[in-house]
């Protein structure tokens, strides 16, 4: 355990996701891309007896006394090799965090306890003082709650020496950060139902990632690009928008069999005539499946331009680059994947007006924005062209 | 010839495209509907030795002089089999047809004069009064010069005895139209080099029709649905946007080998990063042909929801319509095969901002908007639900 008196501090990053929302569930690319905001955790012992969570971003206090915490540890298990809570004890922790707020602050404390009771049980429950502030927005498609899931497990690892304490660089080794991406990707089950883990293995190694299929790939390097995220302040369900599109497509038998947090696509609303009605994506394979095939490649693209960009912006970068093209021409590639995979975005339904808007706005003065996430409000990244010097940007990688 | 004193009325109408603009090219089906924007021409004899065009729309009036039309006069060939005129008499009507006025006006001038002496020659070519009004706006994607060379074929066969004079309800039988349809067509292929053969084909035998790889077939009867026509009034030119996507998609492999007036797609400018650049559609397949694949399969179930409401719309047609969908069922899939086309040809980079702004506000009152034809500009079709009783609206069929 941390020394008394002793405070951590762990943060983590957010991500966007440059190309690839949606199509991903069907076995497709996506390229995600960690970005400047972070979660921060501040941890130390405390003397008396309990252990309180303050979740600052969400006005949250919470305090359980560590006797009452007991019939919430786990048996024991390897604390290197982190397993799904059990069925029972995952109702244990329910009972415990539950509170009069809503979805997300339910289940920030849900996992606050899995990851606290479940990590540092080992030789009986340290009483914590645990002080959590993110600059990520909830439910905006920026990875908040991986960033919180990362960093509170970076954090419960470290006090408890299952991962380094003594860092160079800030920075974890390589087997530690592999330790934490395995936890936070526990929590986010918790959370999501069945997360790809991009995101808190975004928020775990930083960078750049590319992801298919379950298989998760570092980006050697990630040119020094910029982009301006704007907050729509639509909130939006990623496991409720990506279950629509999936409901439609195992029925046409493109998608892998999975479940998200029980939402079925019967429980979406008819008669729109927008994506929640299913009868295009269902009945018309011959018209939905290519626009995920499009997506697919565009993402591929993507990954190959972000390699051969780095290569032209970072002069130490060995990136093999076999291409001809200039920086200007491979950014001008990158702007014209970004407005084809809105548009495809739109085209399946996960669109809205005021996405639309931001992505008008910004073409009014030469930019081109993407949504990023499950879309449907959320997040929208405009790329900031490399020349550009104004002030204020977000930096991802 | 038309008696002398007698005044010849003709009028044929202009068409929209309900599906499958640009992926037509690339052997998928599309989907044409006339409209009630008519073009008329009044024909009578004259008797001061020379022909006389008054084209009201374009404010041009013209006279020729019989004794400076004899060089112009082709060797004799069947009236009931129109073939192109021979390159050296292409040279000798341009030289007749020239004016000092547009592109859009030396064509019109040219196809008179191609189709008056080709249609009339057969004893010395008569003295004619030609006037032309339109109310269809030219470079809008709405057959304004399908129509202006259907009803001036239609209106010289008649006058010259070639096809019936004396008709049941306004009506040619059908050989008479298919002659008037092969000459309209041979004056459109000298507008615009290498055309679909819809717009005539619409303008000559009205109602709807499909067309894949220049197979053309009548719909057996469409629904009476309305839509309401917004003309962008920015200009656009159909060969220029078409040669752009084929001159790509040649190099993909994917193409028919043609030609459009010359216009290769090394003249488009570069470095804008939207459709104009090359890269995208040239070099990523991947990305754009899947495109193409599905808007092919919007027009497909497109025809299947017209010939289906068609049926549930009008009971006395004998469709065999096998769906249990209702009546609103069928609209609502088609608004979202509107809405999906749209996005798709946002997506291969045929929008405009206006057109955006139209699809936009007729969003806002729970209307779906789609551009028609080559887009860049031109008009967008807004479809009414079938409840809808305000006046005003234009009806297609």
């Amino acid at each position: 355990m941390a020394e008394s008196g002793e405070v951590l501090i762990v943060s983590a990053p957010g991500k966007i996701i440059l190309h690839g929302e949606h199509s991903v569930v069907y076995g497709k690319t996506a390229l995600a891309a960690s970005i400047g905001l972070r979660t921060r955790v501040r941890l130390r012992s405390s003397s008396n007896g309990a252990t309180r969570l303050h979740l600052a971003s969400l006005d949250i206090s919470r305090e359980w006394p560590l006797k009452n915490l007991s019939h919430a540890i786990p048996n024991m298990h390897g604390r290197q090799n982190p397993a799904p809570p059990q069925p029972d004890l995952i109702l244990v922790l329910r009972q415990l965090s539950e509170s009069d707020k809503g979805d997300i602050e339910n289940s920030a404390l849900l996992v606050f306890l899995f990851l606290y009771t479940h990590i540092c049980s080992a030789s009986g429950l340290p009483a914590l003082d645990v002080h959590i502030e993110s600059e990520l927005p909830p439910s905006a498609g920026l990875g908040s709650s991986a960033a919180y899931c990362t960093s509170l497990a970076a954090a419960l690892l470290t006090a408890t020496h299952n991962i380094s304490h003594n860092l160079s660089n800030s920075r974890w080794q390589q087997k530690d950060l592999e330790l934490i991406n395995k936890w936070a990707f526990q929590a986010e089950i918790l959370i999501h139902g069945n997360p790809s883990g991009i995101d808190n293995t975004v928020s775990t190694f930083g960078g750049a990632l590319s992801y298919q299929s379950g298989h998760i790939s570092e980006l050697k390097s990630i040119p020094p690009l910029s982009v301006l995220l704007t907050n729509t302040n639509i909130p939006r369900s990623t496991s409720t928008l990506v279950s629509a599109v999936k409901g439609n497509v195992n029925k046409v038998g493109t998608a892998a069999a999975a479940c998200f947090d029980g939402i079925c696509f019967s429980c979406m609303p008819r008669k729109t005539c927008i994506f929640s009605d299913m009868t295009l994506h269902c009945q018309f394979p011959d018209i939905y499946k290519p626009l995920l095939d499009s997506m697919g490649a565009i993402a591929v693209e993507g990954k190959r331009v972000m390699d051969a960009l780095a290569d032209r912006m970072l002069p130490e970068v060995s990136v093999a680059c076999n291409t001809l093209e200039s920086k200007d021409d491979l950014f001008c590639i990158w702007e014209t994947l970004i407005d084809v995979n809105q548009q495809l975005l739109m085209a399946i339904g996960v669109g809205h007006p005021c996405l639309e808007q931001i992505c008008r706005v910004t073409r009014k003065h030469g930019l081109h924005s993407k949504l990023t996430g499950a879309g449907g409000g959320g997040c929208c990244f405009t790329v900031v062209p490399p020349e550009s010097t104004e002030g204020g940007w977000w930096f991802f990688g």
